[in-house]
């Protein structure tokens, strides 16, 4: 059963509210990491929050969740569509991750269709706003 | 607010349990349905369901949606990868629409990987079992 | 000479007027088709007129074309660009064939580029509204 | 042991002998299914034919066969190029079956090279005329 | 309302009733531009006719039109495939614009398939041999 | 009437039964070739066989095969899928050619989808064991 | 040192101002040449300005600048993406050759991302409205 | 029997001998064209020598041939790998027509290596200097 | 009117002068920088100047400057070919952006071709060595 | 100067006058080779001819002619298209090679557009019947 | 003469023996560095190791480089197939580079066969296991 | 462990010395084979070594290798690029086997990029000379 989940923000979501709110919606990453804390308390789940713009950084706390976490959530942003190198990393940890978007990111550029780390993730889900992570929350805590 | 939704299953969804269990468990479609039907209520939705492995059967039903539900759930089965007529059937319903399968459809065989119904429906979910399905049902009950 | 025709509207025709009026205008199928029948008695043309979702049942009708009509007037809609089987149809019967589309479909989607009827119809006509229509009915009264 | 066959014929297969003779012979669907029988007959097998031009009403016969028969011969027609959803009913019912072609498939369009459904057939046979059915009876009789 | 258009005619179509007879029919281009005149002045329309091989050309009398015409019929013959200048030209006069073909293009070459100007223009009729011209005339004369 | 009949194997066939068992199968190319002669006795057929890793080899065999025979079964293995040289040999000489693979050609490696004899030859026989063979002598046995 | 430089406009873009105004500005090419001289005067640099809608005359002129300019401004407009005979007049002469868009040729049209001139000029520079050319005077200057 | 024939140099070729003389060599044109004549002569044939830059003027030339010569021999320089209206004139035309080019084209760039022009030509001719001229005049001499 | 700008190098950069002197020069990054404050001064703009071979610090480099700068100059180096995160970073951002480049892209390696930050940028200069800076300075300080 | 030439045939060239008479004629390889050696004669060059349909013994032979030839014909057939065994091997010896091919190979299959043999060979000559061969003795008699 | 060597690991290498036991072996980093140590002294070479997720740290590290090693052995690991920065790093370093994995690269994922870094490595080892590494070293002494 | 090895030199690498030497070197074949079977010995390897220039007769020595060898190494040449016949053996036989080039096959032609061997090899060696060679030794001793 899981208990300890870690939640990756990857490259640009720190400046959630401020980019592009037509896509991401106006309200900022400190209030979708409360809600979040909140929503996984509701399911009984500790959570730690990370955001790093650095694809490196990414990897290396991906390797550190081993001893500490049992399922990750992570949105990618936009290394999603070629950092095979994040992609080695949630395979090689084996620890269930869960693929994340806040927008529907098959409806928008062409090069957003195609997510390299999807094929080694447990499962996806996107389009649903900051909604997205709680539905993560919630597969997490059914597992 | 919504209060009425639609769930459909594509085409060889009624294997379900027998087809491929490896991929898709080994429960039937009956009991999917009765989860479904269950989860829904816990979140004050009336829920209806449809099976068909007809293209045409699903435009028709998807269309008839309009009069009726508020939201709709699409295992579109393998007609996700080359429906565009249910695509365009999606799009031309007002109703907000949400992919979901079973599998992780990313991590199978490369036609798989794409979805030309995707860039129309609202959010798009994968991978969780028949979790898929109940997520979606907490995402439409949210909105 | 022709005298008696065969109008088929494809998948999500019947939504007509209320799907993307920006794309198709707002009038709906009815008024289209009552248009249509006119048109084709200006040029003293019978007309049947089918509109049908389902792949299957196009096709059907396009062979029971055979024993009575002496042309077809065709929008397959999203079949258009996927529907090798009616691409077949098609070019089984040998009744010429008009392939139609409501919108400029050159100017949209990269998929509706493609129409795979195109190579087995007689002619092509897209981008006048209804009129495509119309244009269409024109054609067939003078071969 | 294999004793109860379905042979399957997909759309326009109805319009043999009538359609582009030069390709698929002058005899038509009724001959063809009368050698059909006798052929299997000579093989002690039993079989059912059935000819449909409804994607989902092939599908359906599919399913249908789990409970009554041991092999399934399918002409898939243009289905064969783009029907991942009879692809998926294939594999899905675990009876051996074997994809026919009247035509050398290869000699003809280029999209008539792929065949979507070959990789979860048991074997593929194309090319013979009508014996491309026969010899399918025959491969089924040995098995 | 549109009185007064102008019709291009691109590379070769000098030749036209010479060139190909079995594609393109064996008729001269002065017949073609005497039944254009006559169907348009049926349409109260009055019509002026040019022809050249020479892209740069055909730029220079789109633009010239902006002063004198309300609608434009172009059959760009080969520069349909790659001319994205007279796209351009096109586009940036205001003027609606038809796009026509004698023979179906996409019975033909593989490169002929694809038209650059398509996308540009208000809509596109191929296949009616002379017809695609008089079909434009009537669309034009419906606007 | 066929009488006389050449069976050709193409590359590393020589290995049958040692190369791949799981593919294909344990018996050896003797056991194989005895039977396609008692096989081909049993249809009236005098049967010559021959085996070469060579490409040049095998088009000097097919060249040969001018005087001798009037059917051939070629399966050209590997060369199958790239050598434009046999298919020239293939379609100089007029005798039918039957193409034949132990396994399903199409559930393997993406290379081995595509056959450049397949379009020259008069049929294609795959997935069926040594049974692809049976099947081809009995097709050319049938002619 | 380079004293004369050649300024050559190409296709449409004689229509400066009235076409595409959100893409172009709503300045004519009149006031953008007034400029283009004001500014090449202030670099100590003599001009000349050549506008065409026709590929060969575009050439011709490149040809002629071998005797009476060191340097060449371009905006080849639309022939940019496909006049492999421009690119090879470029690299015929001798001379620097700059190649300069008004709107920023990357967010635009995905045709329009593919210049064939560019690996034959001195350098590019888009998006800076008329200053792409006012830039490009003050490199010429410095070289 | 072929008595006059006219020869087509295309763009850029005037500048032969200043051009690239690594590629094209240093003689310039009119030395070529001298050699041309004196070749064509030895072969008993008149010959007429035409270059331009422009597209639109290779057309008419060609156009105008039909009344005058009895073969074609074109290098149409760049024009060669994407003008079809070229390609058009040519096989409107009924002369035969060879296709010449000074260098090796597909030892150059990628895109050299593809003619639009050349399926339509009798023959091809390249990489043999002026000398491919020279070919193409024997060539024509012995048809 | 913008008063301060920010310059950012990307990976490869500080070894300017060193690396591949051929295609970038002799001189150092510390030559460059010197001259790009002192064009900066010039046009009076005030200039920060960084260079980092991470693709994450680069981008937490973007979002600082939003608070400090009101102009970007950015040479991606390598990431402009593929960083996706950059580029969004950019379009985060709303400060207007310049791409540069030393060297012209368009002339070296096929996939240098390709710049994924191009459509988000405001415009994008290359090919005239240090001068590309010293021209976005000058873009930067006309807006 | 060029003394002793030699003329290799590839695959299938064996058949001549019997292969597909439509496009390589009726004449078979003996009368060609007969000509062939009295062109030479009429030029002053000795010629050795080899045919063979295996690529190895090809390459042998291309080998072999370091010692005793000054130039090569080769008509490489289907190997043409694939043989980088033979690219190598004329790129290997140093002697000059011309391609020849009986018929237009650009006019023909897809796949004939493309010589992987091209791009080392000195020139290319296409499409005259026979006299690809002799313009190619000339050529090299010119050297 | 080389003396002294740097080794570099990439992305994930620090997983080493705990990822994919079956593609890397399950023996961990510090032993194959401890290996590659005594390794490199009995070639008399002196090696320092360094591992990083970060790309900038490895371009970093390669930069460093210059100043203290004549021999680089470099697994960047999933860097591999996209980093053509890291690519830039070894080529304006001028120290030789050699390229290794552990695993076959060739033998798994298709997106894993492309190296944008092998066309600017000296050479490249792979499938060895951690014997790539040590092959790489006595290359490096051999030099 | 390993006694005993083939080495293959595929097609072409017999003329080595003489051939491209910039590429290749300029020692020929007689002193590779001297060193391979020198350092082959320093191993405790018994070594034999077979060059041809014939895809079938490479084929041939993989499987008599069967009964002889434990340890291949194989320069399969231009073979490398296109020979799936090669590959089968090489898989078919179930020696390990070393596949090595002399040169760096990624920095040369972009079809040399693709091995159709290496996916079925133990591993891979590339661009270090004749040493590519020597290192596969040392790989196979250490097995």
């Amino acid at each position: 059963m899981i208990k300890k989940i870690l939640v990756i923000h990857g490259p640009n979501l720190n400046l959630l509210g401020e980019r592009e709110p037509g896509i991401y919606g106006s309200n900022g990453i400190d209030m979708l990491n409360k809600n979040i804390i909140e929503r996984a308390k509701e399911q009984g789940l500790e959570c730690e929050i990370f955001q790093s713009n650095h694809e490196g950084a990414i990897i290396d706390k991906l390797h550190a969740a081993r001893q500490k976490f049992e399922g990750v959530i992570i949105n990618a942003g936009a290394y999603t569509h070629y950092s095979y190198a994040i992609r080695d990393a949630i395979s090689a940890i084996k620890i269930p991750c869960i693929e994340v978007h806040i927008s529907n990111v098959f409806a928008r550029d062409e090069f957003r269709k195609n997510s390299v780390i999807a094929p080694v993730c447990k499962g996806s889900i996107s389009g649903f706003g900051f909604g997205s992570y709680y539905l993560a929350i919630m597969a997490l805590s059914e597992m």
